[in-house]
């Protein structure tokens, strides 16, 4: 299970080296992909205003459809089309289709979200997501759910990768991989090239002891601690550009396991 | 293999009656969508000039972009959360996904169509058809398709529809319904409700013979009849309004068969 965010999206370049990577990669496999900048520039054009409170984006009606457009048409299936290219046989979803991922709209309390949706993890029907791994299909998700009741939804991709990583791993050994814009967990934040190889939970402990951490990364760690103990394998961060190379070796990035 | 147009999309009522009645078709189904005025609005707004040639449409590279966006995520994504509201487990889905029609940019003659679609009907995977079908996911397919080489293509909705009832034929009982602006093919065009209850090639070339049917409608029984000739076991035209009511027992529109 890949994420990858803004960052790979945005470069044609460093997406297109991403997709031939991952395209190699023999094990199943699923991408969640983020939205990346061009649905505010396609806003922009069409008067539609990205707004945020407390720096988290709001989906007024006109923004979801915006995010549906960019998100479920143009990104995602650019992604399918270029990984077909590649000899991968990628098939592009939402959490619409086949009902992957029902949510609700988040409830409005001291801020009214709009169309944003917490998935139902104990609703994911985990026998549809079966029949496209199974079939070696590789779904290319992107960050939308919907509430069952007509309404797509708007779903942070992160939250995406890890709860279908955990639902499937009841079936499979499974891996969580999230792409960002750091080589990995950096002892010194200063220094891309001060990757912490491995953390488990005693090391973790310890490091959040010495207050080695950006402070940026430790809700990143405490997700991946979470996934692992809800029966993730392991999880794996990085840069997207070297963290694909031997993936199942692991030569890149850093390894998060109990 | 039911195939809706703008006229049923366009409109919110419309669309959702439609929705509606599809969803409680008992039999395995899969619904062609075609793009309705929203793009041409949308592009409007984006600067995004629609072009025709000869009355057909040009697809650009913004048109291409606009049409991935519109046909493959607002509308298609739309319909698929509807249906999921109306308990029927759809899938959206374009011709890149799972490969599921591959195409060839159309070669530029004295026109160049641009980032137009012909669909190669040999190469199309049907067991990746029948995994969706055979598992009770109903595919909402938009009239888009993609050259193997990266890039998604604009398909006409109609040739979609009926290449995928051909493929399907070898395995199925295939039914393939255009709902068009009309209740049927008529004897009289003026009279709405002077619909031929059933053609076959005998009465055809009779209708022919006689000059009685409207100039427009003569291509579309002939694609009908190319079909059912290529193994589709019979064709279905008429109002989306009044098609769905009764569809196995046939009480309105037009039947075409052999």
């Amino acid at each position: 299970m890949i994420k990858i965010g803004g960052n790979v999206i945005d470069q044609e370049d460093s997406l297109m080296a991403f997709l031939e990577e991952f395209a190699s990669i023999k094990e199943k496999k699923i991408l969640v992909h983020g939205g990346g900048k061009i649905a505010s520039r396609l806003g922009e054009k069409l008067g539609i205003e990205s707004k945020y409170i407390q720096g988290r984006r709001i989906t007024d009606a006109p923004t979801l459809d915006l995010v549906t457009m960019v998100y479920g048409g143009l990104v995602n299936k650019k992604i399918v089309a270029r990984l077909q290219a590649f000899s991968c046989n990628a098939i592009g979803l939402t959490g619409a289709d086949a009902n992957l991922l029902p949510a609700a709209k988040r409830p409005v309390k001291e801020i009214d979200y709009g169309f944003a949706g917490d998935i139902k993890p104990a609703l994911v029907p985990v026998n549809n997501w079966k029949i496209f791994v199974d079939n070696d299909f590789v779904p290319v998700v992107a960050p939308l759910t919907h509430d069952g009741k007509g309404n797509m939804l708007n779903t942070n991709a992160d939250t995406i990768a890890s709860t279908v990583a955990v639902v499937l791993s009841a079936f499979y050994e499974v891996r969580l991989i999230y792409c960002f814009e750091k080589k990995g967990v950096l002892e010194n934040v200063q220094d891309n090239n001060s990757v912490i190889r491995l953390i488990d939970k005693t090391s973790y402990r310890q490091l959040l002891a010495e207050e080695k951490l950006f402070e940026g990364i430790i809700p990143k760690i405490d997700n991946a601690f979470a996934a692992i103990d809800a029966g993730v394998h392991d999880v794996l961060i990085g840069d997207a550009k070297d963290l694909l190379q031997n993936i199942t070796s692991q030569t890149n990035g850093t390894l998060i396991r109990s």
